[in-house]
């Protein structure tokens, strides 16, 4: 497959044409940003281990029947996917509060919640990425209400899925971002990534931070931590 | 009906106990405010018509069978209502778009919504009266499914109802902030006031704001604008 002309530089990925109209190319980049992209660091080997493991869980994904962008990973930071448009609502789901939540809503962290709370924000740097509500996104033609309502069946999907494959890990899916889109056909397929940028992750014994908290936060041992949840997914995981 | 001590001072009514424990007396205050008080000032006569207002309205969705707290309105600046407990999530209802709305989420002022938008917003001063999803009242315990089912069903017939009441008198009801408690026995009643600081009216022919925007603005003659929907509800009004 050959590489064509970059059509989109993101915060953590840029985006080429291949020889092929329907089928994209993704570089993933070393950079890691948070709140917002106010703060930002490159890291060495980041792109890289992002790349292994988006590509190792859509692939999982893929073989239980979530449609998904991915085609196949093709070096340690490249891989190939469906062009699709991105529907501009990212998708957070939930299992235990933390972050965003508590500091918005004033509710206490860590609590178990009894079942995932989906939530949509509008996909908008400039914005901020603000919640919003299903009625908005509809109104406002960011999506459909039957659009959305596959969407939350989807997502809820993964949820289960991703949970049980890191419960093996030993590792808790506090919560996650996903974004979804549409091929030319307008088959609805999960896009972008699933990694330790998109995700958060606690070790199940000792609570330990594996993911971008460890940035936000300035915990250190960031790549540490990305190479720990890959280090598992090869040693335990499908 | 004595006036007993005074229970709770909000930011534009202060509430007293009375001889009988399910009736509250509420003395309206000449005080406003705008972006969660940081905004404030003092404006003779702005208690006794808010109080007028509302009362006038309560009345009217009293006749219509809305169930509320409004018992009577006693004088200029006071009125009698049952006691309730408050539920802590406002209820914004919009038929065109302005305000938090488009500069949360960077959509064009004045657009006229196909169907309401209805909104929750949890009330805290404190966290800014965030938007909330259902699902967030619900897992956090601050209503039910049941209750919020039932308070998006009323919401939807008084904006239908003050629509029609408001066009009557040349005003477009552009959006309004509702809020709901429950009694002693559970019943499920519409509750705080319905006046022009916490509805949004924009004259029909000139588009003029008779609101509390006037004072958020700076637009000047803000008790004027009061006084001009108490006048066309005693002119043209039920």
């Amino acid at each position: 497959m050959k590489t064509g002309s970059m059509l989109y530089e993101g915060k953590a990925k840029k985006m080429y044409a291949t020889d092929d109209p329907a089928v994209l190319l993704v570089d993933y980049k070393n950079s890691l940003t948070a709140f917002n992209a106010q703060k930002k660091a490159e890291m060495e080997g980041k792109g890289r281990l992002n790349n292994l493991i988006s590509s190792r869980l859509f692939e999982y994904l893929n073989k239980k029947g979530i449609p998904t962008h991915f085609i196949e990973r093709i070096d340690e930071t490249r891989q190939l996917v469906k062009k699709v448009n991105i529907i501009p609502v990212e998708v957070v789901t939930r299992n235990i509060t933390t972050g965003t939540l508590c500091r918005r809503l004033g509710v206490e962290e860590g609590m178990i919640l009894p079942s995932p709370l989906v939530e949509y924000y509008l996909k908008s740097d400039e914005l901020g990425d603000p919640l919003i509500l299903e009625d908005h996104a509809i109104l406002f033609n960011w999506s459909t209400r039957e659009e959305l309502d596959k969407i939350r069946e989807i997502t809820l999907k993964v949820n289960q899925l991703l949970k049980e494959y890191f419960e093996k890990l030993d590792v808790i899916l506090v919560d996650f971002k996903l974004e979804f889109g549409k091929d030319p056909e307008g088959n609805l397929l999960l896009s972008d990534e699933i990694s330790p940028d998109t995700c958060r992750f606690w070790d199940r014994s000792s609570g330990e931070k594996l993911d971008k908290d460890r940035f936000r936060k300035d915990l250190g041992n960031v790549l540490g931590a990305y190479q720990e949840i890959w280090s598992r997914i090869t040693s335990k995981g499908e």
